[in-house]
């Protein structure tokens, strides 16, 4: 009999992590996710985590709080203005909204679960397509991860496990990566995007990742079921 | 005029990252200490570091709580009793005061802090004489982990910074790192060592880290200043 292949799913609640979800979950993966609260603007990111954990009914479902804050220095965890009304950018330049060594740290955590759990499989949906400018959204980072990892645990060192960090969605643009969630059945009201939402929750429809999501719906030729302030 | 250097330094307390803190001032390092409240089974680490940023009247000094416990595995995060009274293992066996992860997560989050301060060094205490067998303290994992970093942030890929993890303590014995502590100066009243010591902070004198300590003195050919139990 072969054994239940499990993996460790970085899980924002966001369009992208759900998808990868479920993308992960049609591979045959036993799923564990994990969110983060880490000082961003609003917690409307980790409810929308926890509706999709729960309709997915997957194994366990781990918050874990961190404190960027701590260190300062993005607009997500509070130091900087989100920036509001900008055409989405087409330059090099990484946005105001990067996070120190976000990936770095979410990615080590999901390594101790891992290790922890006997798991082989990180899932992380990072993506270079639309890019968002992050430098720990590359391949290059991801894999050096993956070597590090793989240097770093005791399980790994001893052959029980062996770490592969997966980002399936690496190479898709947001319409596609919507068509894929489509066809795996995503219902994307459970998701959250925006940066700086209303009080209730309602998406501005102005910051960089709200106008990427319509941007993205538009391309995929689906209706964004969510509603938008503007 | 040369501008000061600075270094981002991993302090837990104990006498190998004091030692550290030591020479990097002897290195002309302007110092940023960054200590970790992980759910150890005991705050008297804590408190050494406190002690000893005091003492050197570093730049500044960081605490940042991490909750390890989250994932479990460990006998310091309180999972598995603390072996006593066993002789130090001489065996490649990886002991169950292994924390999953651990060096990952610290370097991690330094690695962010060294971003926002604009920091090209990080000091980390690791050694692989007196081999404790963890295998996030080895060279190889060091070096992957710096390469890793440097993909990872956009201080970095901007060429702003270029990250450099320094473990100088990586070849020394326990007995030259106390050697070395003796000759710049190092007051080892300050620091803590026990796994698990008595509610008072006694040390107990018995466990693995107790055992490596006073070999560490009697190698050195110093007497150890701190009590024992036993």
């Amino acid at each position: 009999m072969e054994e239940t292949k499990k993996a460790v799913i970085l899980l924002s609640g966001g369009l992208d992590s759900t998808t990868l979800l479920a993308l992960a979950r049609s591979e045959g993966f036993s799923l564990y996710g994990l969110t983060f609260r880490y000082g961003q603007r609003h917690l409307h990111e980790i409810a929308a985590a926890c509706r999709v954990a729960e309709r997915f009914r997957i194994c366990e479902h781990r918050i874990v709080d961190i404190d960027l804050r701590a260190f300062g220095g993005s607009a997500l965890t509070g130091d900087i203005a989100i920036p509001k009304g900008e055409a989405l950018s087409e330059t090099e330049d990484i946005p105001v909204t990067y996070v120190p060594a976000r990936n770095t740290i979410f990615l080590s955590y999901a390594l101790a679960w891992a290790e922890v759990l006997k798991i082989n499989d990180i899932f992380i949906g990072v993506n270079v397509v639309d890019y968002s400018g992050y430098p720990d959204c590359r391949p290059e980072f991801i894999e050096a991860f993956a070597k590090t990892a793989n240097l770093a645990i005791k399980a790994a060192v001893e052959g029980e496990i062996m770490i592969s960090v997966r980002a399936p969605l690496m190479y898709l643009s947001k319409g596609e990566i919507i068509r894929l969630g489509q066809s795996l059945g995503v219902d994307y009201r459970l998701t959250h995007t925006c940066y700086d939402p209303e009080p209730d929750g309602l998406s501005c429809g102005q910051c960089d990742s709200c106008l990427l999501r319509k941007k993205g719906f538009l391309e995929a030729g689906f209706k964004d079921p969510i509603d938008y302030a503007l």
